[in-house]
């Protein structure tokens, strides 16, 4: 890892040829990597943390002049109890995963002795631009190395100082290792990213970690792609027909359990012949946990009948704006829609993209609701906060996608490879077939791992292995 | 289809509109559109050779002042042998590939009753802008509406009369379908494109099929996705070890058999120990084609004391210009390498990973060689020209991509579908696990087909399903 003076461009075509020199490493050299990185880190807790405190100090001063939240300063501690502990078992957790490279994941004969593979491999160079937490970028190291991909990191600059400490520490470790120290490349001074963003020459995917604004302002200003969502606007859709404990459990978890995740409820759509049966139980239930609810006039009007006067004067009617607004707080929005169909319209009208549910006893209209909601996740009878990568079985995630190309929701290591078609031959040519009067075979066979592996048999092969993966004079090129 | 006045929002809102409609469409009524599309260009084929007369009659005009190639006067004349014939085969041959979307591709048991499915889908709008030949239009519409999408089309201004006359039977035949008309929109003027590519709120996904040019104006223009290729610079690394006459066939077909297309060979890279064996019998062959080779100095000296005065008068020395240049014409770039590791960093830097081979007997070099390249499709002693949708299987392609994610190589149906993640729960919620006490149990499922189609069971579900589908007041939203 470089902690770095050099320019933009400097940083982004060192990446480059580290990724080529990555791209070929064997699984056991690239885990070999993420073990040092962990011993590192354990073994430089101290520094790391005498860093970390330096950071806190500006940020509590910030925090004192008002220029820093609380929640921010609390983000940035990493002697908070466990914090360290969860980041370096995070490594671990992430090297154990199954290798999502080298996999054969088709296999089709083309002819005799003609055979396409389409076998996963890195994406190649990463930039990845986040906030505030230092711990993510031990987090996203790992993920990166794990799937051979080069990366640029990019942290907040109320972080600088624990970034530098960290840094350094990986690359020590790296150097003791076959990946090559140039495949992470730490940014620190925010006005190189307007740069780093023109470099699409080098950098092959940008993954905004952060807010709205951080997020459109990059998808806004590169020609790169970008993975990631700018917001997460999710809505439930409760029926008269759903069991009105699942229905108050479930909205319930969705607003409160972490309001401030992007899986959190924002606007709950309610079927008119629910307003005065099984909304006022769960407005009962969100007031005493202390959400506001903005209700349009008819939900407002069912509430006002149906709760206890001092319930009723917590109520607060909503304007329009609420509709497409992330709260990221104890606010709910509650409309009333009339129809199955109207739910669905709003929804792809004014939900992010996420992730939305159905509440409902009836298998047909879940069904309908599934299909026809154009978002990342979609759910029946569940809280949307299940949208999260570990909880998804992915071990862990780079973030939430709300893309329509590549990866969608939750992006776990696989979202981080892509493939390459290959072709074993023996001499045949495109003229041949068709109109050259041979006709193609293709037979789907079966495929298996390890088809895009590179095992060298003998001295001489070994000898070119290490010859190609030295450090230096290596496979390069941009 | 709307052959259409409105301006660049409308079109693309009408586009969304409809996309949702025919995303719930099931696999028979999108087929049945198809069917209808056959047959009315079937019976409309001298309504449209008509006005493809005129665009010919305008293009030889052309063509006599020199505005316009002759070649492109051939690309647009739809009353060529078998020409219309071929389109109309190709609409059915896209009807009967298997449906890409409502596929369960990964099944997981998150907890007892809680399944996680990925599903796949439409990717929403497409945007297709294109050049001259007017039966992509055909084509294009059969894949969209196979894959679920709907697209907004922009053709040659050359082929306007055609494009128009097509635009009007697919729109006549789509309005006794299920299929909504605003699901294929044909834009005819140019000066709409700029408009276009900035609602990237409703279109998903841009494809441009043409030149360089159009590609990169397109690609720096656009916060949309474009999945495409600005260039087809392809290589071939020539080992030693290769039997010569393997390496004559397979090196004149990838330069010889379509010098125009993006699949066609550019660069030939020689080892030192080629020059003087294999080379010579290559550049024979190929100067009997006519191909004009461009020579490095160690190859032209090889070649300029193996080859007859004849031959050896043919040769041109290179320049540096021409390592990074598509000629798309019988010209041949001949580069002199000592090792792997120079071709492959030569390929690294030079092609623009599309398509690169290598020819030789040593499985070793081989697997060195695919593992290291980072291209698109990389092969093993066969032609570069191998590189296309109908030769691996695909049925037929989009195009072919050179993107670093979602879809690379030839573009299939696949390339036109993204996915869904569903959970069917039955009221659990986040909080109940990790420190909630309940476990996640992650199991994976077996997958199937069908999860994601919603068929109705009773006269009450056929009737909401009739209403859902209705042209107006249907599924709607952006």
């Amino acid at each position: 890892m470089s902690l770095t003076n050099a320019t933009p461009l400097e940083v982004a075509q060192a990446a480059r040829s580290g990724s080529r020199k990555l791209a070929v490493l064997s699984t056991e050299e690239r885990n070999a990597a993420l073990t040092a990185i962990h011993r590192a880190l354990s073994e430089g807790k101290d520094e790391v943390l005498a860093a970390n405190a330096k950071d806190l100090k500006a940020a509590n001063n910030a925090a004192e002049g008002g220029e820093l939240s609380q929640s921010l300063v609390k983000r940035l501690d990493l002697g908070k109890k466990g914090k360290y502990e969860d980041m370096l078992q995070g490594i671990l957790d992430v090297r154990d995963l199954e290798d999502p490279i080298n996999k054969t994941t088709a296999r089709t004969l083309l002819d005799d002795n003609l055979v396409l593979s389409r076998i996963t491999c890195p994406i190649g160079v990463l930039l990845i631009i986040f906030e505030a937490r230092p711990e993510v970028i031990a987090n996203i190291s790992a993920l990166a190395l794990k799937s051979g991909n080069a990366a640029i990191l990019k942290g907040g600059k109320e972080s600088n100082h624990s970034f530098a400490a960290i840094a350094s520490i990986i690359s020590r470790a790296l150097s003791t290792t076959a990946v090559p120290s140039d495949c992470l490349q730490l940014v620190q001074t925010h006005d190189v990213i307007a740069d780093l963003l023109k470099l699409d020459t080098y950098i092959d995917l940008c993954i905004p970690r952060g807010g709205n604004k951080l997020v459109r302002m990059v998808k806004d200003s590169t020609a790169i792609p970008v993975l990631g969502h700018a917001d997460g606007i999710c809505c439930t859709y409760l029926r008269g027909d759903a069991p009105t404990p699942m229905a108050v459990k479930v909205i319930v978890d969705a607003k409160v359990s972490y309001p401030a995740g992007c899986n959190a409820l924002e606007q709950l759509l309610v079927d008119t012949d629910a307003l005065s049966t099984i909304l006022p139980l769960v407005a009962k239930a969100l007031l005493q946990k202390g959400v506001s609810l903005r209700c349009d006039a008819p939900s407002l009007s069912a509430l006002q009948q149906t709760l206890d006067p001092h319930s009723a004067a917590l109520l607060q009617p909503s304007t329009e704006a609420d509709y497409d607004f992330e709260f990221l707080d104890l606010i709910l929005a509650i409309k009333t829609v009339n129809s199955l169909e109207e739910a669905i319209t709003h929804i792809n009208t004014h939900s992010s993209h996420h992730t939305d549910a159905i509440l409902t006893s009836s298998p047909f209209h879940a069904q309908a609701f599934l299909s026809a909601i154009d978002s990342s996740s979609v759910y029946w009878n569940t809280s949307t906060r299940m949208a999260d990568g570990q909880r998804y079985g992915f071990g862990t995630e780079v973030g939430i996608s709300t893309n329509k190309i590549h990866s969608r929701g939750p992006v776990g290591l696989e979202g981080l490879t892509i493939y390459k078609w290959v072709i074993r031959g023996e001499g045949q040519v495109s003229a041949e077939y068709g109109a050259g009067g041979r006709a193609w075979k293709h037979e789907r066979l079966p495929v298996g791992d390890g088809d895009g592996e590179w095992v060298a048999q003998n001295e001489e092969e070994r000898e070119l292995l290490r010859r190609f993966r030295a450090e230096k004079g290596g496979v390069n090129g941009a």
